[in-house]
């Protein structure tokens, strides 16, 4: 399998596909792209009819989307575990996993996935809405789980929110103190440190992706 | 189970979850709110968090997001029988649902779906490209499968791509021969029949979702 992201830095898709991987240590051939460049649009155009970041290649596959990646590995390669085992938790899940698919353009718009940095800005009211909604989700799910992942053991919902953790860290958001427990969970998570310390190395600058003021 | 929708004429996402009800001939007591009407938002913010059409109420289990109705509906009720059978198709339709699910933008912003209008309009180059993309993944889909759905069976891809024929039939869009042949499948389909009629009973009117010239 191989499986094409972009800047670990910058891309929040390519981290919600990679992540189920890393979890889960499951054998693929990461290919990282740099953004924008020729090489990205003539690698991805061989492989793909969107040439988007990420996608997989399983052999005669070909998955593009985070979304379809992480339902095609749960169904191909993990008998279903990487969602609750419950109906109506694997529903909830589904749901807040939507949402963030096809959602939270303030929070996306404003405040781009920038590991390495740290930065302040003022955020529009939709924004803040965007991030009370999130702070709402996790907060919910903390009470239930107040020592897991959003429903227990780890699923795809928490690959799907994990770049919105990693925007918070980077602007200095405000959370409260359930959601702040799930941040922190995340954030200590082997896959997330990996993943950081991979971003970290990184010097490639993406001008569009980087907002706010140095803190 | 309660499946609240909003006006047929002009709600997308209320068509791809109540497709999948109509399709498999599943109870559901169907409640159509009038869009934004004070009486749209107090009722969804009783039985929802994002107060959004689709949402689907079973029991306990409220799922909002026509995406995650299609998946719940197909696991709790339908055994997995709305994707196709085979794993690589599976994943192929999840990764073309998730592309409309998460894209296509131009269209959506461009192209109000209004069922019972025939209008004429100037589309954007990008709205343009986007087409040529959903004409290329019909085609393709025809190419296989002749006679039939998507993937051969009705598929969740099917419901996802749903509200696009209709936009092609409103504003008279150019489609290839094979693209045409899936358009007019769909359009003959008894479900799409009967959301029409429904929707040719509505007066209300929406003003932004009413674009173009009429022909």
């Amino acid at each position: 399998m191989q499986l094409y992201i972009a800047n670990q830095n910058y891309s929040t898709w390519s981290l919600r596909a990679w992540l189920i991987f890393d979890h889960y240590n499951l054998n693929a051939n990461v290919i990282k792209l740099k953004l924008f460049t020729p090489d990205f649009y003539d690698t991805l155009a061989k492989v793909t009819p969107t040439a988007k970041v990420p996608t997989l290649v399983d052999g005669d596959v070909a998955v593009w989307d985070s979304l379809a990646i992480l339902e095609y590995v749960n169904d191909a390669y993990l008998n279903g575990a990487a969602w609750p085992t419950s109906v109506a938790e694997r529903a909830l899940a589904r749901a807040i996993s939507a949402e963030m698919h096809s959602g939270f353009f303030n929070i996306r718009n404003e405040l781009p996935m920038n590991c390495r940095a740290k930065r302040k800005l003022t955020l529009s009211n939709d924004a803040l809405k965007d991030i009370a909604r999130i702070d709402a989700i996790w907060s919910a799910q903390m009470e239930q789980y107040p020592e897991g992942w959003l429903f227990g053991e780890w699923s795809i919902a928490d690959a799907m929110f994990a770049p919105v953790v990693l925007r918070a860290e980077t602007y200095g958001i405000q959370l409260s103190e359930k959601a702040k427990q799930y941040q922190q969970r995340v954030l200590n998570s082997p896959s997330i440190q990996k993943w950081l310390a991979e971003a970290s190395l990184e010097i490639d600058v993406v001008e569009e992706d980087e907002a706010g003021e140095p803190v």
